[in-house]
């Protein structure tokens, strides 16, 4: 399983820090097709928890579940010209299949937009019909040459949503109930705050009126972008003639929105919370949740640490035991690299003094009778240890925010590694200025309504400031 | 939702029932890409069910999941001679990603066995490392030019199951077993009795030493494969270089099985199971196992429709509650179309009475105390009614399969419809003739060594018979 030397520093070298612990911890490796990636059964599994855990939020919210085609006719694509032009690029084509040359070129889907919405012309004909909101877990293709495992990869995992909706209105509250979701999401089950807000004109999505986000910042002062959630108006319903009939009889095209996360979430929990000793993976969607260690070999102690694991699992804890007869060391070295919550080592003095301890990740150790271990005291224990991971990734992203009221200041925060808060113009010209000048784009502008004031300036070109905004380097 | 006209009849135009009631009970509908489908949430929904119940087995056979990408370098197929030569008519290939002719073309997974295989020699090195399992819920495509929802797809999803073992023995038990799970799969969770055996030589996978099936019997009397497992001996090891060194140190090729099931499964359940009135869900895989109708709008009847179906669903079924606004057979209609396996009416006459009537799907009606009525007497009812359903199945399949000794013989039971069951060469000349003449293939060779008389002969050819086969015509 894992090596013995140690990983780099994730503080000295955070770039093969990464490479090394997603290879060592077993959740990726790249695959002989550049740019894609093999998830491994670990990294598989937090993948599967994330789905289900959010698939249920998704589901509550009104969405239902669907499959797509994998492959989208390049005219669809090419309906929405904004559209077109910013997936073109990226995009693989399947030129040929069944052993001719195809008529017309297909697109592995970069995303579905253009294909759904040719079905949702068919299902949408009133305004009983809306809102419409379906959602699908799927693959995805758009080509990188830059890869790395998890944050950019060639193919990903995603869910997208698509929603039609009757009134602009209708359209804004979802996309605004998305954003809240996504965000609470990544608290609540990932322990990784992030900064929610609207996208400027040059980082929106290709063909959206307006798009948001959510920002997670990342120890080494880049930026993450976790989820984007796109108001489409009509642009799309435009081109695909996707409309309804009011209440007053009258024609109008539906108001549309999308939004998706990715298998990029697991690149955000790997460098949120890892250190030098490894992974920590949140409780919550970890596969592993409490590793029960057995100090030796002796049947007693194989024997309890089984009866223990199978004894949580019932309970619903994912909950294992490293029987291995191997030294001490290595399981914990293991079960630290995996970043396993919980780990409860179980030897002869623990089995006959009545006593173990409950090592969490991050270093606390409770103290508990073995008879009194039951899954209500390890949830306990995995509840604090999610509040504590959160907290922690909270302090560290209001450490790493600084405001900024001048180029200098703005140019200072981004060498030094942090993200800048300032008054901003919104305006693409700047935005381009100093990401030729920093190496920062806007990531996002907050979505509270501040008041800026008539003198408020924009920290960089000194006109008048329209929007905060968050700038930094990003994944 | 449904519409009134009657769908038509099922055992005079079975094709143009099947069509019918797929898209009518929203299962699926075609896709712009010609040979693609778009799963409804209803059929997702049975997909979903299926993968949920089928993967707590594969785990428990011990595979762990895995995510393999889409995109396999042509040259990796073109390794095994048999394999290439069987997929490339069929084969969806990418020539242009990233704006840029690729250098080498990528072939769209028809099957995942060469990427797999090319990770598999690097993770095994030692007989320690074996038996390797993996699986992987994904979507292929296999260019289709006659599609049909479900039955054949250019796109479909499935599982696929991957091994390594040591020795031939070893990788003959997996096979046996996989091909057991996938049977007793069909029978416990769709109600769907199937033949488990050999494939012949033309049958068998492209590039395997044997493959087995499971076989279902449709009742036009055509076959559907609805499962395969291969045994791959050592053809894609040798070509891929995937060895380990035994016990005694000595380099040896590990030997290799793959299994599938597909969206095809849901293809069988229409078929088996339905009837003029629509389809029948079976209760174990049913996205709504149960559904409450409101008789009428009073809101004493909602209220309790709500509260019900509330109620149950906190007890783990699937159930729902209907209280739109229409005439009641409209409910019923909906309710059968779908193949809901249980409806429960509630009016103002069932509250007062505290008296309700459980209908079954296959019109078996239980009566019920309204305050008796738990999630257990439910369960029980479900129950019974999947195994009315695989009795039904049962028999059906019984009935259809006929023994028979001549050529003549064969041919009358291929023009009936049926399945002919009969002592067989196992020659690929014979099979093109019986081909050629009936338009029947060979399904499958039961897994019982039946000892053959010295003087038993081919039903078709005369020459000495060597097994026992099914042929038929297949989906």
């Amino acid at each position: 399983m894992a090596k013995f030397n140690k990983l780099p520093s994730l503080s000295k070298s955070p770039t093969s820090w990464y490479q090394e612990v997603v290879v060592r911890a077993q959740l990726a490796e790249h695959a002989p097709v550049k740019g894609c990636m093999v998830m491994l059964p670990y990294g598989n599994a937090i993948w599967e928890n994330i789905k289900s855990s959010l698939n249920a939020l998704i589901e509550e919210h009104g969405a239902e579940n669907v499959c797509f085609p994998l492959l989208i006719p390049y005219s669809y694509l090419s309906r929405e010209k904004e559209h077109v032009e910013g997936f073109s690029p990226e995009i693989a084509v399947v030129t040929h299949a069944g052993g001719e040359e195809l008529s017309e070129p297909l697109v592995v889907r970069p995303t579905s937009e253009t294909i759904i919405h040719e079905s949702m012309k068919r299902w949408i004909t009133s305004y009983r019909d809306l809102p419409l909101r379906i959602n699908q877990w799927a693959n995805v293709m758009r080509w990188e040459k830059h890869p790395r495992l998890f944050l950019r990869t060639s193919e990903f995992f995603w869910q997208e949503g698509h929603t039609a909706h009757a009134t602009e209105e209708e359209a804004l509250a979802e996309v605004s109930e998305m954003t809240n979701i996504y965000h609470d999401y990544c608290e609540n089950y990932l322990a990784v705050p992030t900064l929610m807000g609207r996208k400027s004109e040059k980082e929106k999505f290709a063909g959206a009126v307006e798009s948001y986000s959510i920002e997670g910042l990342m120890p080494d002062g880049r930026a993450l972008q976790m989820g984007t959630i796109h108001y489409l108006g009509t642009n799309f319903s435009e081109m695909a003639d996707v409309c309804f009939v009011n209440e007053n009889n009258e024609k109008c095209y539906t108001q549309m929105t999308s939004w998706g996360v990715s298998t990029r979430l697991i690149g955000a929990i790997i460098m949120v919370h890892g250190d030098d000793k490894g992974l920590k993976i949140p409780p919550r969607i970890a596969p592993v949740q409490l590793q029960f260690i057995a100090v030796n070999q002796d049947e007693a102690v194989i024997k309890c640490c089984e009866q223990l694991a199978a004894d949580m699992k019932k309970s619903g804890l994912r909950a294992k035991a490293d029987l291995r007869d191997v030294r001490l060391g290595v399981k914990y070295n293991d079960s630290e690299l995996r970043g396993i919550p919980m780990c409860i080592a179980i030897g002869s003095k623990e089995i006959e003094s009545d006593s173990v301890e409950l090592k969490l990740r991050d270093g606390i150790v409770r103290s508990c009778k073995l008879s009194e271990l039951t899954d209500k005291v390890v949830y306990t224990e995995l509840n604090a240890y999610h509040n504590r991971l959160l907290e922690s990734a909270n302090a560290q992203l209001t450490r790493m925010v600084r405001k900024v009221e001048t180029a200098d200041e703005l140019k200072q925060a981004i060498l030094d590694g942090e993200m800048a808060e300032m008054a901003w113009c919104n305006e693409t010209d700047c935005e381009l200025q100093i990401k030729e000048a920093t190496g920062a784009s806007s990531r996002n502008m907050p979505l509270d309504e501040i008041i800026l004031g008539d003198k408020c300036t924009c920290a960089w070109c000194g006109k008048k400031a329209r929007k905060y905004a968050f700038f930094a380097r990003a994944y």
